[in-house]
């Protein structure tokens, strides 16, 4: 039996403002999925010690907030760098939950090979998760076949995405714009943005501060030091190359919660 | 006329427990002043876009806060590096002070050149403020007698600090047990860390959190960028080499206060 979360009312009633409307009261006039960016970070901005080293940050309580954020969001976007580290389940396991989130999963350059025995196929074979959609700019034609098959037995499948190849690392890479029509595309009207570093980075530069509906970020009153993994956006400069800070959000509200504590608020002007 | 800050009676009652004893109420038996460690940062840990960078990142209630907090101990503690890039007064300009904390200044290879045109004299020579005490590693025969001079006249001195030659970097520096003896000398029986980065992360090694009876962290709900002046401190490791989470605060509260947090909590144990 696979453990079962609880959300106090009262904490999902704080929460109601900050989230997409109810699935099943959806906007069709929407060009774009609502988006959510949320994730919780150490005093010094960590998400973890290192790459791939599963971090106790948050309290119990803040862990039922992200499973039920999961049940009010029709996605949950991830990077594969975040799958190849933690083999993440990426279901809800909220008691009682009415539906899962369809995971979706960022790998521009297919780093990511399915196996039979990754969680999220597990969960999704017992009922509690969906298969993954996974976003690639890699052409339908070089897929690999098994894993296009894995994908199809358990319902998920490869999404091809427009992608330009960065000259720096001549990896190919989305824009969110992209990313985001592709989910449309699916008539997926929300998306919970959760990791890992480098994805949580992009979103927060300023070219796309107009799509982050929502911002929900859990703090916990620990320093994990230097060389962990690092929520902070690329340096913006203004003409003169004098720094400005790169983001800003509005429309706060802070929420003690245990030892942590959650802070919402949006990007969008 | 300069600024006159004031802070409200309610919110200086939600800090009172976390400061130390009145100050006409000081208990003899302490063995080493009651250390407040206290600083305003980014969401993405940083003080300031960049060194030198007066970077207003918190509110103004934020302001008053850190002015109230002043008052309520013996003295205030720098780094020479924040005086080089910012000439801050160091006094406290909350309106009706009762008294003026003593600016210590952390200067332990002498890089500060103090000027009569320096703000921290200006403040003293109007009866806004105490001229510093500057804790240096260098023996007094070698002190610049300009400096001796210009420090005496305004009530200030240099101390004497016992020190260490760091291999690394060629430099003199101090720990914190012999900084808090100086002090403890002096008869200063509270002191407030403020900063900046060198000093903050020093402090927050593991060795030293017995030290620190009180932090006081103020967040406000912004994302300067990489390449700011950041807290977070040196990685810590188990005899393994697999990292470990450097602090973690205990007795934690959460205050929202303005658009920012403030985040009280102890490292002692």
């Amino acid at each position: 039996m696979a453990e079962q979360l609880t959300f106090p009312a009262e904490s999902a009633a704080l929460l109601e403002p900050r989230l997409p409307p109810q699935l099943d009261a959806e906007d069709a006039s929407r060009s774009r999925p609502f988006v959510t960016l949320t994730f919780a970070t150490s005093l010094d901005s960590s998400l973890s010690l290192a790459p791939g080293v599963r971090t106790r940050l948050s309290g119990p309580g803040s862990k039922a907030m992200t499973h039920y954020l999961r049940t009010r969001h029709a996605a949950i976007l991830v990077g594969v760098s975040t799958v190849l580290a933690d083999d993440p389940a990426l279901n809800c396991r909220i008691a009682g939950a009415p539906r899962q989130p369809r995971p979706i999963i960022i790998d521009a350059n297919l780093r990511w090979t399915p196996r039979r025995s990754d969680k999220v196929f597990e969960v999704c074979r017992s009922g509690a998760g969906l298969a993954p959609f996974v976003l690639t700019g890699i052409e339908a034609s070089s897929l690999p076949a098994a894993s296009v098959e894995l994908l199809h037995e358990h319902g998920g499948k490869y999404i091809h995405v427009p992608s330009t190849r960065s000259e720096a690392t001549g990896r190919l890479r989305f824009s969110w714009d992209d990313i985001l029509a592709a989910l449309q595309a699916e008539n997926l009207s929300s998306v919970m943005v959760e990791g890992g570093g480098q994805i949580i980075n992009s979103l927060l530069e300023p070219a796309y501060h107009n799509l982050i509906d929502s911002v929900i970020v859990t703090i916990a009153p620990t320093w994990l030091g230097q060389g962990g993994v690092v929520v902070s956006p690329d340096r913006v400069t203004d003409s003169a190359g004098v720094p400005l800070p790169v983001a800003r959000l509005s429309h706060v509200s802070w929420h003690p919660f245990g030892e942590d504590v959650v802070l919402c608020g949006t990007l969008r002007e």
